[in-house]
């Protein structure tokens, strides 16, 4: 056993590189990132983190400094454990939201810790599947003309991305589907394009746009409506005819199992910085391989290719992390469309503590 | 049109009159209370406030502080504007937990003043049905001997309570079914008498529960497992053939609704300080009386006798405050069962500031 000595979480406002926007979150200017140290008897430390898009980080804070204390002294070796009480100690006030953030960097910092003192990457730790996992480019472009999306995309080609998402949620469907058409015309008809709409639809009008956008045959339409409308989601699939992608707002795994069994996801879409850590990712991608559903993921990339690598049924890792990388120092690469999970012990994300103090 | 001039938060912890225990919560020494004062332009101010038993308060108070900055300025009339335009603000790190607390807060105050604004008392702003409400008295006494539970039990009387609740949960399902057949015994026949679970089951267990315990005729069994389990809670009232309340610990009008659909609830029971508020206690009442359930309550009753006394399913007022009631000017009384909501203006709690202010 090696006891937990120290917990020390440090907040940081990120400026992103360009101001970006969607359909439902607005301008975005930067990016709230939460870091904590684990570390233990030993010395050994650990590292997790969690982001926000700019808003209630001082409350994934304020809970992290509970969770110091529920764990203090606490072998930090017994992850499942720690979780548990953790939840328990917090529920009342605590059950999802800004909690589970708090939870998440915690949990993948405990997760690190144990890696790196085994002396082994976290993808083999978690039972190694494959290091090479095919990705995409996440775009957060709505507001972008379709002269700069068409430019974007084709630096993300040059950058090596073989799949590519877009926002769509304008104002007029009808702009959607030309822009995704025009995206579709110039990948070439067998690239694979998805779509996020952010929210921004009741079910009956993503019904009626994945029916107009059924040419451009989108892998996915993620997040067609408010996550927790699971029959709208169940709808969209089965009359608009166009596969589902939806889970970065699902805050537990019965979230995602009653998205799963109403039917409403084609391609169950867990954060590990959101939906409570590396321990419930793993559990809500099992639960997916048990409905013969893939698994793709929702942001913090440089992490999530060590859960995508120990995992059957991964489909597409997203790629898209707020221009973290400026911050890592050896951050993820992509070749041919291929991100693959490095060997280094734990995540293997050194992040420069002097850079991100300097920008409070 | 009043513009909010100012959103003014406090944090208090107080201590508990008697440490309480429950199944899943543990020992409770303190319970935490958060403050919202808004004041409008002119002058005029409304108060709101949400409690935690005893951690994660922090993390409310830097949502308070987020929802400030969103609504400086606007137009106070417009509650329902405000509670979307802070949802979708907060979404991303904020749907659910604390952050709802921390709207629940604050939806609160602008609802006092809205009433304070047009001299009217909550209950009569809302729709106004009926003053006088049926109420029972909570008891976190799962830990009590037996004649501790009927020594508080004849105080309740004493106190002009005609409904009463326990807790059960015991780590020995006999010991719940002797104290509750004790209660029974003691109480006479008729006499309302419901009992609380805090979650400490599963379905399965709470099945079994409910079967021995039908020869005390519960009014209902309270949370019997997680809340989430919206299929276990179908389950109980099926197959235990017992009424279940629960909803203490749902956050939005979609778990209500998802918890109602699932058939899993006969008393649905919000919270005005952790549902998101008295704009969302409204819906989650009105939804109930839609698929014809009588609703009840949790906590907060100084404000929530206003809601029930503008409904008609309403059910139970449950009365049990952690003794806030010592910091309040003119706290609610009980006579021959029935609480009476105040026609002072607003919900027409006035806080004692300096008491709170002392206890840091």
């Amino acid at each position: 056993m090696a006891a937990i000595a120290e917990v020390v979480s440090t907040y940081h406002r990120v400026p992103l590189p360009v101001v970006l926007s969607d359909s439902r979150h607005g301008t975005i200017e930067a990016f709230e990132l939460c870091l904590v140290r684990v570390v233990d008897a030993d010395g050994a430390e650990g590292t997790g983190y969690t982001v926000t898009v700019g808003r209630n980080g001082r409350a994934i804070m304020a809970t992290l400094a509970e969770i110091a204390e529920i764990v203090a002294g606490a072998d930090a070796d017994l992850i499942e454990a720690l979780w548990t009480r953790i939840w328990w100690a917090l529920h009342y006030g605590g059950r999802g939201g800004p909690t589970v953030f708090a939870m998440s960097a915690f949990d993948m910092a405990l997760w690190d810790l144990k890696a790196r003192r085994v002396n082994l990457p976290l993808w083999r730790l978690l039972g190694g599947y494959e290091p090479a996992v095919p990705c995409y480019a996440g775009g957060v472009d709505l507001d972008f003309t379709l002269d700069a999306l068409l430019a974007q995309t084709d630096r993300n080609l040059e950058r090596g991305f073989r799949a590519i998402k877009m926002k769509v949620g304008r104002p007029r469907l009808s702009e959607d589907v030309a822009r995704v058409a025009a995206m579709r015309e110039h990948l070439g008809p067998d690239f694979p394009l998805m779509a996020d709409a952010n929210m921004a639809w009741t079910a009956d009008v993503a019904i009626r746009a994945a029916r107009a956008l059924e040419p451009s045959r989108l892998v996915w339409l993620e997040e067609p409506t408010i996550p927790d409308d699971y029959a709208g989601h169940a709808r969209v699939i089965a009359e608009g005819g166009v596969p589902v992608a939806s889970g970065e707002n699902l805050r537990t795994i019965r979230d995602f199992r009653a998205l799963i069994t109403a039917g409403g996801v084609s391609y169950p879409e867990p954060d590990v910085t959101n939906c409570g850590g590396i321990t419930p990712f793993m559990k809500i991608a099992h639960l997916a391989e048990a409905f013969n559903l893939p698994v793709t993921s929702h942001g913090a990339h440089d992490v999530t290719v060590h859960l995508l690598a120990a995992l059957p049924n991964r489909s597409f890792l997203e790629v898209h992390g707020f221009g973290l990388e400026r911050y890592i120092d050896e951050p993820l690469q992509v070749r041919d469309g291929v991100a693959t999970a490095p060997e280094r012990p734990g995540h293997g994300i050194a992040f420069d503590r002097d850079a991100l103090a300097k920008l409070g």
